[in-house]
C-alpha cells in the first residue's frame, strides 16, 4: 500500500507551514509541485522555495506536473469541475506509479486541503481502484491571512460566519468571506457594508484595503486590476460585514 | 511603545504551530501563559509544552495568569461577555508593566485569533488608553484539525459553509460548522443529517464519531458525557451536513 500525504503548506508566506507539514514533507519519498502555467510560475517558486527550506532528507524526489485546465466553457460548472476532476485522477494514478511499493508521497496544497481545494475528492476517487492511505495535514488559510493582516477577529462575539464564493454571493446577512471571486461580485453588494480585502496575502505583495464599501469599491477595482496585470494572475478574499454593529 | 503579539499556536498538537508562530514567540521579552484551573491544566501543561520545545531565546519570562470566570449567570449573553472583556482588558493592562519599554510580548492563543477568541478585542480596548503595536499570527484551528481527522472537505464543490455557536444553531439548510457548543445543540437538529464530530482535536486524546445523526447522536452524547468526566473538560467541534449531495 501506498501513503499520499495531503499537506495545506499555508497561504502564501513560507512560514505559514507548521511543524506537522514539516515532518510530513520529510516522510515523503516523492513530492508532487504542481505547475500552473507561467502565469502562475511565482506559486511553484514560493512551493520550490518551501521545500528547499525545509525538506532534508536527502531521498526525497521532487516531480513537477503540469495541472490540466478546467474547461470554463462549460455551461454546467458542475459539469465542467466533474470533468476536470476526472482528467486529474487520472493524472495522479500516473503520478503514483512514480511513488515505491509501501512509500508515501506529498501533494502541496495551497492554503488548507479542506478549503476549496480539490485534491481531497481527487485522491478519493482513486481509492476506487487503488488501495491507499490518506492522510491529510491542515494548513493556514487565506481567510486566516486576511483577518490577520487587517488585525481583526472573523466573527463578531458569538455571532455566526458565511463562507461562500463569488459566483454564489448574495444579499449579506452574516459576515461573509469570499473566495474564489474572479469576477468582483462585491460590486454588486449593499454600499453601506464594510469590506475587508486582500490579495497576495502572506506574500510579499501583499495588498490591503479596508472600508465602506461605497467608498473603497472603484478603488479596489483598479488596485486589482492593475496588479494582476502586473502578476499575471491574482488570487484575493474578503469580508463584507455590516457596519457598526460590535 | 510595546509591541502585542497575539500568537495562534493550533487546535492541540504541539506540532500545529507554524514557523511564523515560533519565530514570534521568540521575538518577545515576555510570554503570558493564561491559567484556567485545575480542571483545564492539561491544555496550560500543552502551552507549556510548546515554549518548551520552540522557545530557544534564554531572555523569553513565562508569566502564568489567572484567567476571571465569565459570569454565566448574567441573562443577557452579550453583557456578561462585555463585563468579562472589561476584567480581562484591566489584567492584560496590568500585564504590559511586566514588558519592557520598547519590548515585545505574547500571549499564546489555541486556535487562530481571529476566531472565537476574544485576545483581539481586548487588546484593542486597551489601545484607547496605551499606544501598543499589535501583530497577530494566524494558527491552525479546531475546524481544519476536524476535517483533517475525518479525512473530508469543509466545503462541497463551489458550496458554501456556515460557522456558527451552539447558541444559534437553527434549521441546517448549508454545510455548518458548530463550535463552543457546550449544551449538544445537535440532539436537536434534523436525524437525516451526517455528522462529523470530534473532541480533544489533535491531542493524544482526540475521538471522532461520524455518521448519520439520527443513529449516532446518543453514542456521541454518551461519549461527550464520558470524556468530559474523565478529563474534566472538554472541548468539541462539528460538521452538520444534508446527506448525499456531491
Amino acid at each position: 500500500m501506498k501513503t499520499i500525504l495531503i499537506v495545506g503548506i499555508g497561504a502564501g508566506h513560507p512560514d505559514h507551514i507548521t511543524i506537522q507539514a514539516i515532518k510530513a514533507l520529510n516522510r515523503a519519498d516523492v513530492l508532487f509541485v504542481p505547475d500552473k502555467g507561467a502565469a502562475k510560475a511565482d506559486l511553484a517558486g514560493l512551493r520550490r522555495d518551501i521545500i528547499a527550506r525545509h525538506v532534508t532528507n536527502p531521498a526525497a524526489r521532487v516531480i513537477d506536473y503540469a495541472v490540466p485546465q478546467r474547461d470554463a466553457a462549460n455551461p454546467s460548472y458542475g459539469a465542467g469541475v466533474d470533468d476536470w476532476h476526472g482528467a486529474l485522477a487520472a493524472l495522479f494514478s500516473e503520478l503514483l506509479a512514480e511513488v515505491p511499493e509501501g512509500g508515501s508521497c506529498a501533494f502541496l496544497v495551497w492554503g488548507d486541503p479542506g478549503l476549496y481545494d480539490s485534491t481531497i475528492r481527487i485522491v478519493e476517487r482513486l481509492r476506487a481502484t487503488i488501495e491507499l492511505a490518506i492522510e491529510i495535514i491542515p494548513g493556514i488559510t487565506a481567510i486566516q491571512a486576511l483577518t490577520a493582516a487587517h488585525g481583526i477577529a472573523l466573527n463578531r462575539i458569538g455571532a455566526p460566519v458565511h463562507i461562500t464564493t463569488g459566483r454564489r454571493l448574495g444579499p449579506v446577512e452574516e459576515d461573509t468571506i469570499v473566495m474564489l471571486d474572479g469576477q468582483t461580485a462585491f460590486a454588486e453588494a449593499d454600499p453601506d457594508l464594510d469590506i475587508f480585502w486582500g490579495a497576495y496575502l502572506g506574500t510579499p505583495d501583499q495588498i490591503t484595503i479596508a472600508g465602506r464599501l461605497g467608498d473603497m469599491r472603484d478603488s479596489i477595482i483598479a488596485t486589482r486590476q492593475a496588479a494582476r496585470a502586473r502578476h499575471g494572475w491574482i488570487m484575493d478574499t474578503y469580508l463584507l460585514r455590516k457596519r457598526g454593529e460590535g
